[in-house]
């Protein structure tokens, strides 16, 4: 729904028909320094609380703008329970599809986070201590005045052949594993320590791995019209994008009071990607008029408050209904302070007579 | 991290290694006239737009929900694109693991929406249009003074032996497919269509073929302590109970300021899970203490209500940096007119030495 993209695979051959695992020859030889070529992933979250009805995985978010920014596509995103052998089937698969598995979840101290166990286990590796890890997990202990719990060492354990990638916001490290020409990455669950470990240590090595084709994109803000007018007035224009060389993607996100279009190229000249993605977003606001808010992603909130200092002008807020929730989204831009000035719920009839009259 | 639950398989052979489809022949036989029991299930999102940096799949927490109320544990959750293959590939592996496959998403009249196709090429059925269904697509075009777009009768088309389940707030019908002791369930993807349809056609068919087993929670809420901490005071409590009849099972999810103690018990009797709920959460409470805000899932905005109203007493919110969030989430709670009077947001120190001070 919504969604007008480029799709894998056509007629009766499906793209995971063909044997993976069949390198080109030249393109080896090309990476033969760098290993092959990532353009394809799939995401494993780990963890039996995903597969509650309280807990989504947001990691995928943050991955899937990273691993696009390298050009790198992904196909599929899973949540497995703490269970070994979901674990090891939903990896299993994965190898025999894409060129990148990352894992998150699953790799803290307790019996239940069996990531590395597993992962070692599809591959056929043995794990070891590493003493490197072992003594650093000792010394983060000791630095608070406490014993590590024996536990913890099982954080310790590599795989053979693993490229340790140090945590620096908790006990767990990640792990970077090759296979044959495959990468599976290990990563922590929270986001807090995911994030800086991704930033930090992965990045700079997908890059050396990445295609040379990168994905930019632009997203346009549309106000006061419902997904289907906006879809109707725009898909003309679109689907023209598409066909246009660098194309664009378009997809549309609609959310209560709010159409986002998103448009995407992917394209290794950085001018060829902005030159097709502004043409197209002028195309569009003629289309879509005044209706369009923004064309970089600012929210409402951001234009309303730029306006607002851009005239010197500042605003006091009354408040029934809504609560306090008008004054928050303003006040949640950073720098509001310059013309947001009060706000008042009236709640109470009383207080509404005579407040707001 | 955090979960202490049951775990399915151990040693080298797992649950997917027995060659599924083999029915036990006395259980298939008591099922005879509604089919085998259904205990395990498969969430499968379909949408390009799931694997962008910007929407995540929430259907499916919903979906967990209903299917724990009716003793179907979900095993994994997964997110395809709209692309034929994609989906093919992971609704034929999902069929091989678990007895229901939920599709959601991708019935839509645009040629991106796959499902229907998918679904019927993976189980070898033909597509045939439903005349029933074409008409009832066409009074709802002319009851808006509009002529169906062609696309649309590709919602009418129904694979063989399927049963067609009504969309009372869109045009694409859900389905329902049996296929040897396993079900195929297609649900649109747009929640206020999927869930709807869930609770007015699925869940009384799911019913016929769900276990005796039902899924019993209960939510202890805790502020004022972090997740380790409580996990460190509330785990001698909750190993104890994970190995009584029937036994308790823990999930500790944390957010910022709250930690959540999810209880739950899988039973055929409502009031063995009560008693053994209802002493469990006495032990944990015991340990925690006051810091236990609620024992069934109130918020803490519901529970400050709630003493706010039972001692008469009425409420005025003064706020600088919160901008009004204290006041929007006491507003939250339904009948918080009966003790919230006002709030001023004093954003501007002049206001607030004025209006606070």
């Amino acid at each position: 729904m919504g969604h007008h993209g480029r799709r894998f695979g056509g007629g009766n051959l499906c793209a995971g028909d063909a044997p993976r695992g069949v390198v080109d020859g030249s393109s080896a030889a090309m990476n033969a320094a760098s290993g092959a070529t990532l353009s394809t992933a799939e995401i494993i979250a780990v963890g039996t609380e995903l597969l509650t009805p309280f807990r989504v995985d947001t990691n995928s978010l943050f991955l899937v703008a990273r691993l696009n920014e390298q050009g790198i596509v992904v196909r599929r995103k899973s949540v497995v329970g703490d269970d070994r052998c979901d674990l090891g089937a939903a990896v299993r698969e994965a190898l025999t599809r894409v060129d990148l598995v990352v894992v998150c979840g699953g790799l803290g101290p307790t019996e239940d986070d069996l990531t590395r166990e597993t992962v070692a286990e599809v591959l056929g590796r043995a794990l070891r201590e590493d003493t490197e890890i072992a003594a650093s997990l000792r010394a983060r202990f000791t630095a608070r005045g406490w014993t590590m719990p024996e536990n913890n060492r099982r954080q310790a354990r590599v795989p053979d052949g693993a490229v340790v990638l140090s945590n620096s916001r908790g006990t767990a490290p990640g792990l970077w594993l090759e296979e044959n020409d495959r990468v599976i990455l290990l990563l922590p669950g929270p986001p807090r320590e995911l994030e800086p470990m991704f930033l930090g240590l992965v990045k700079t090595r997908l890059r050396v791995r990445a295609t040379r084709n990168r994905l930019y994109s632009r997203v346009l803000c549309v106000g006061g019209r419902g997904e289907s007018h906006v879809e109707e007035l725009a898909q003309p224009v679109y689907s023209r994008w598409r066909n246009s060389a660098p194309s664009v993607e378009t997809t549309v996100l609609a959310s209560p009071g709010l159409v986002e279009l998103h448009l995407s190229t992917r394209t290794a000249s950085r001018a060829a990607a902005e030159s097709v993605l502004e043409a197209a977003a002028t195309e569009l606001k003629e289309v879509l008029g005044n209706d369009v808010f923004s064309t970089d992603g600012q929210s409402l909130p951001e234009v309303v408050g730029g306006l607002l200092e851009r005239k010197g002008l500042y605003v006091a807020i009354g408040e029934s209904c809504t609560g306090g929730l008008v004054a928050a989204s303003l006040i949640d831009v950073p720098g509001s302070s310059r013309y947001v000035r009060s706000g008042v719920i009236a709640y109470d009839n009383d207080v509404k007579m005579s407040v707001l009259s």
